[in-house]
């Protein structure tokens, strides 16, 4: 692919919001009138764009964000565990009825084909909260070819992230006392409008909260504006995944941050990495032979001024001029005054202290590697 | 998913086209700076939007499309046959060496996951044009399945289309005779800068033309520019594949007109199902028992004045107000001073002349089975 060499040009062209290909959820519309105006498009659906605004907002109130982008895989059959586990490195046999695991997900070489947040929703019965991919012809590829016997489909079904700092307030005003017993990435069942839905504590921003997987179409105006008027006193707005915030955490992206030429290990997630034992994941070899990574994921602190925006992964270079790695997102990081960026960094380089030159398209800047992320514990 | 009740609301949305999200061809400027300015996403690509005065000089000039959103999906190594046959009901033994073919692919229950044409680039070597889809993601997940000796990957290819009346007169200019004698979806390698690169007789349009497979990103510019000074003299200019040229000519868009829900019988496609003998397809014992479709595509001609833009598929009703159907795409068929719709109708109601009622977004409309697609032969 090509990284554009003329931004001029990039900004003389439109997407038509209308083309028949874009999807939108049941709750897209309340979140244009609450002003989410801008967007971009993920798993096919608008998905909307962040600011600044949101990330000091996301400190100190709640927010409804409409990440219905956040397809679905439903998995249901007598197969339904072994097809799942046959997709990743990470052990299911002991996971609890009410638990969520991130998972990644590699193909026959252990490259990673997405990093979905995996819903047990009962026994043989999933759901993946997948990245921006197809991931459900993965799974129909492997169904298809050991004829197992499970369902594959995109349900309808909806995140609807309830996140910030007042989002267990907002919560509780709405379905009382028993949120707080939800453990991180566990769910109860709750009650919408009699129906009885997952609320998970979960979601893409280091402030927590709960995410609501919202079943079917019909009265999600209507929860939307029940938890919008519960958190009027809350300082609740619309909102949605902000960069800033993930950035500075090291929430990584698929496509952006993950890509499909790295493995689990590479990524950083080699604690989801059960490599002890063959449990049935189709690339267990693969990765046998790949659990000590030649480059890996780290924090990276871009020095001086604030950025300008990024066009593409920009290259990292050694003092010597060596190519060493990339960086893919970067980003001012808002509660540090530093500019924060998630690299992709080579042994020899990944040292917490290094001293590394970052291309940017508007000339190169000093940079340096950091033990942790900004706001991760 | 949602049909927009409100046009109002999305007209008040825009999608940042500046997304890292978003790839670009290496064509893609010359097309912006040719004046394309107007995009959809297609593949996490930019690909052009059409308008009426494409479909006119499609029928006298020559046009170069920059159509990199269509992704190749490369299958290469010893059991590439096998994987790419497992996929489809299409025999692909008898496949010439300098052939493409247009495959309905399938998934274990023998519903469409596209609609590739597949080029035969040597024995056990092929390359995927795919539809909108992660499809490189099914493949990956039969070959870990069975655990195959093949290398599946996204090269950097990317198709440019020569399309239009006068297509011929171009090819021949810059390539030579030779290209004439390449018959309808066969292929020619053709000197590009001293590289040969795949030149097949192929296209999304109904008046024929070319499609080069550009391999890498270097030069990309110079083979547009050799092309579109060649075709000076010959009204030449920068296109994309029009609507109303595809709608009228009965070709088929994944996503749009065929969907996942949708078997190739249903798609129209059983002339591409080979089913009297069992030659790998995996599925094939689920496809035998659906050869006979109780609903299937049709062109639909909707009567009376131009039609409003399409949100969403439109119902069809037969006279009693029965649902019988949907109309998927539709246009002012512009060749043939009517509207012409593609619709998916019941078997009860497919029959030439028969009479049905649209459900536009902006009231019912009478409506007519026709025989025949438009512009096809």
């Amino acid at each position: 692919m090509k990284t554009c060499k003329d931004n001029q040009t990039l900004g003389n062209v439109s997407i038509d919001p209308l083309n028949n290909r874009i999807r939108r959820s049941p709750f897209w519309e309340c979140s244009v009138k609450a002003g989410r105006k801008s967007y971009h498009l993920y798993n096919r659906m608008l998905l909307a764009n962040t600011d600044e605004n949101d990330y000091f907002h996301l400190k100190s109130g709640v927010q409804l964000w409409d990440t219905g982008a956040e397809r679905q895989v439903e998995i249901k059959g007598p197969d339904a565990h072994r097809l799942v586990q046959s997709s990743t490195p990470r052990d299911l046999s002991e996971m609890g009825d009410d638990q969520c695991f991130l998972i990644p997900t590699v193909d026959q070489n252990g490259y990673m084909t997405n990093d979905p947040v995996l819903t047990k929703v009962a026994q043989n019965h999933y759901w993946l909260s997948v990245s921006d991919a197809d991931l459900i012809l993965f799974y129909k590829g492997v169904a298809a070819a050991k004829k197992m016997n499970v369902s594959i489909e995109e349900p309808q079904v909806s995140p609807l992230g309830i996140q910030g700092a007042k989002a267990d307030e907002l919560a509780v005003k709405v379905w009382g006392e028993q949120v707080l017993d939800i453990k991180f990435f566990r769910y109860k069942r709750v009650d919408v409008f009699g129906k009885p839905m997952i609320l998970a504590r979960s979601g893409f921003s280091s402030q927590g909260g709960y995410e609501l997987y919202f079943e079917g179409t019909s009265r999600a105006e209507e929860i939307w504006e029940k938890l919008m008027n519960a958190g009027k006193d809350m300082d609740i707005k619309a909102g949605c995944p902000t960069q800033f915030d993930r950035i500075e955490s090291g929430l990584l992206a698929y496509r952006i941050d993950i890509t499909s030429d790295m493995t689990p290990f590479e990524a950083g997630l080699g604690r989801w990495c059960q490599m002890e034992k063959d449990f049935g994941c189709l690339a267990w070899s693969s990765l046998r032979e790949k659990c000590n990574p030649s480059r890996q994921i780290r924090p990276i602190e871009i020095l001086s001024d604030p950025l300008p925006r990024m066009q593409g992964p920009w290259t990292l270079r050694n003092c010597k001029g060596i190519n060493v790695g990339r960086i893919s997102s970067s980003c001012r990081a808002l509660g540090y005054n530093c500019n924060a960026g998630i690299g992709l960094v080579d042994s020899d380089h990944w040292n917490p202290g290094t001293d590394l030159i970052v291309e940017t398209q508007n000339g190169s800047r000093q940079a340096i590697v950091k033990s942790k992320f900004w706001a991760r514990k």
